[in-house]
């Protein structure tokens, strides 16, 4: 009956509850996750979730004045979020939560014509539903294979829906449970196109696990400890702990303790702090490129899997590439867009840097999301930085003001006229008045460039 | 680059090689699955597909009179299908085929207005390679509890899609592998109206990944290989045989060898052969129930998954209980749509009888469908009766002529007119003659009663 203690769990967190610092990180979440779908929706992969799909209904594609129907808005919303890997992270996910469940939420909400305040705690409620859920099957769940962004995700954009649609705890287990028969995604695709659709779909099976049991289909209330059930199936036995899943729900909420990072480059997450401190050493020492002789990079192992220790070979795959990453900061002191768009890879200063790279990896979990740096120069110097957490990794180390808007204005400048881009980040900053979501998908409509 | 392996042998099928009786089993199989979905199309599982998937678009509603788009009718097809387990089974798949690659290539056949031919070539293009690659990773996969209808079905809708689709190896090596990201479904959920769910949702997802294909989505080409891709993550180490996928396709086609199964009662495959023991048993020895003092059944392990040894508690869950089926063969002498409906399991003579029911399994794998039950009376007498095959399974034991057509008559019963039930029956005969799918779809729609 586990679903059931989940259900029960997440139905009974209450908005009032809710410190305000939740609800200021979820809505800058939402808008960066806005923010990316708009940078996204111009993509060769946003082009083809969208020709795939039928193309009338009620709600918003992002970025375009096109509407579609719920579970296609949701697809395609998500498919573009995460289509340049720039959307934010969490570490108990092991992923990326706000892709899955906004798009999913966004399209409901609506359909449904509900307010501002209900999308955001409705936000509220599948995020700490699907991290509570991760907690349970980290990090053996994502270290064997499995892309906890769609497999985990899942049950955040089911239970962000169950709450918007008032489903008592008995139908949000049953949708829990179908969630668990509709989890897919396998690891080994990332790099290639198929990454961000494995978002895509998982906001739409999500929010269609939800619609399931809100239309009376029942699923097994043993979905997820049977013997051929989630754990044993995706985790296998000695590899979950279900009594985790269960612990001190809201005590802090997951969206402040550990919290969700947003990120300031537009690449995986796992590099993020080895960027800054690309940065940050050839900011103080006032490195120049050609001095560089070697350098070795020091970071968690669960940041190093194979396709991050990889140099860059192309522009998708640039985006998990530490070496090409570690490389552009050491050379350009910044990591941008336009790094990772058409032939900006094969800078010849870039690839010299990011041949000289090595790594020497740790286990120390206390240090999971920090690195360290050391450039031995031409001349036999040795420098070295490092950083403990990146910044904009959860309230420990919030951006700054006004880098949430710079991102947001970047991204959605690919897609929205400059006022709308500013009336619409305005708008999400004040999430919590809208009277209703159908303002903000108007505006951004209206704002569209096509 | 497995899935290009794959696809190579895929696309390399060639139909002029293919066996008149191939073209004869798919025609049953074909005919035998939309009877099944006729049937099916009046249940609440479908209802709440239908209720939940955009209403508009050019495919036909098996069993209604609506249309809807591609993905859609592949959605509520195969859950149609489904929906009362009476649908064909393959050895190598431990599933169902053709519910899963039926309704994918149904949909698309009609969009393209594909000939009966193409269809039936395709069908055996799915089938081929869905059953192939179920040989490098059966019977852990089932074993371990995915349900590979769902799970490894879906590679053979996208293969069957592939070819209609005329997709080159290297752009369905691409399907297979998004494929590989689509698979879902957990055997925890059978027993509930979920399990039907798992089959729509491969069917959609297979068109889904060869249409994805088809417009330039690539996905990675090690998905199955890599250490984090289809065959470590789902079977895991020391489960599987990526030597065995690649091995002798065509020679003879799986269709042929070791060939599929039409069932002759509607409830899970695996107690068929124990239900024709019980019913030659009750034949030959002119038993009455009442006399019944003790009943035996001996099967394989792999048919005694823990929801079959039970007892039937719902009109649902009796669809897979042994107990009940033999009870009824007992009582009955016969296992009917009827006895899955209303109240039916309550029937106080089955009930006593179904409470007789002790089990004896073995792990012979040369007798692995086979049955023997030794029912005692209460009068001491031992009486047994045992079956190496069901009948209906495979060409070893093909269905009697006019079995196949009574059947498809009292499916289609309940969603065609009786004309419409002989003329498309008819017509799925002659499927080869076809100059249009189209003409088969419109035949049925005409025809249907709602």
């Amino acid at each position: 009956m586990l679903v059931q203690h989940i259900a029960e769990r997440s139905v009974a967190l209450d908005p009032h509850s809710f410190d305000p610092m939740a609800r200021k990180w979820a809505k800058d979440a939402i808008a960066d996750m806005i923010g990316c779908a708009l940078l996204g929706a111009r993509t060769a992969t946003t082009d083809i979730a969208l020709a795939t799909s039928p193309n009338a209904g009620d709600c918003l594609v992002l970025g375009r004045k096109a509407r579609i129907g719920r579970l296609e808005a949701a697809y395609v919303n998500a498919t573009s979020g995460h289509a340049l890997d720039y959307d934010d992270t969490s570490k108990s996910l092991s992923g990326h939560p706000t892709v899955i469940i906004i798009p999913a939420l966004l399209a409901l909400a609506e359909q449904r014509d509900a307010t501002g305040a209900e999308l955001l705690d409705a936000y509220i409620v599948g995020v700490e539903t699907a991290t509570r859920i991760a907690r349970g099957v980290n990090f053996h769940h994502y270290e064997k294979g499995w892309h906890p962004t769609a497999t985990l995700g899942i049950f955040g954009a089911a239970a962000a829906c169950g709450r918007l649609l008032a489903l008592p705890a008995d139908r949000l287990a049953h949708a829990l449970a179908t969630a668990a028969s509709f989890a897919s995604g396998v690891k080994a695709n990332f790099g290639t196109q198929t990454k961000p659709l494995h978002a895509g779909f998982a906001a739409r099976n999500g929010l269609f696990a939800a619609l399931l049991a809100a239309g009376g289909v029942p699923a097994s209330p043993e979905a997820f400890e049977h013997p051929q059930g989630f754990l044993e199936v995706f985790n296998g036995t000695g590899h979950f702990n279900a009594d985790r899943m269960l612990e001190a729900w809201g005590q802090p909420l997951d969206l402040l303790a550990p919290g969700i990072s947003i990120k300031k480059y537009p690449c995986v997450y796992s590099v993020h702090g080895a960027i800054d401190a690309a940065i940050e050493l050839r900011r103080r020492e006032s490195l120049t490129a050609d001095s560089i002789a070697a350098v070795t990079v020091r970071m968690h192992r669960r940041r190093l899997l194979p396709h991050v220790r990889n140099p860059a070979t192309s522009a998708l795959n640039a985006k998990f590439s530490m070496p090409y990453a570690v490389a552009r900061g050491l050379v350009n002191g910044a990591v941008t867009l336009s790094h990772f768009e058409d032939d900006a890879l094969y800078d010849p200063q870039v690839t010299r840097v990011m041949e000289l790279i090595g790594v020497d990896e740790h286990s120390d979990d206390a240090n999971d999301y920090g690195a360290e740096i050391v450039v031995v120069l031409s001349d036999g110097t040795r420098l070295a930085a490092s950083v403990s957490s990146p910044l904009g990794r959860g309230p420990e180390a919030p951006l700054p003001d006004g880098m949430l808007r710079a991102k947001y204005t970047d991204c959605a400048g690919r897609a929205l006229t400059a006022a709308g881009i500013e009336a619409s980040f305005d708008m999400l900053m004040r999430l919590e008045d809208l009277d209703s979501v159908r303002e903000l998908t108007a505006l951004i409509q209206e704002s569209s460039c096509v």
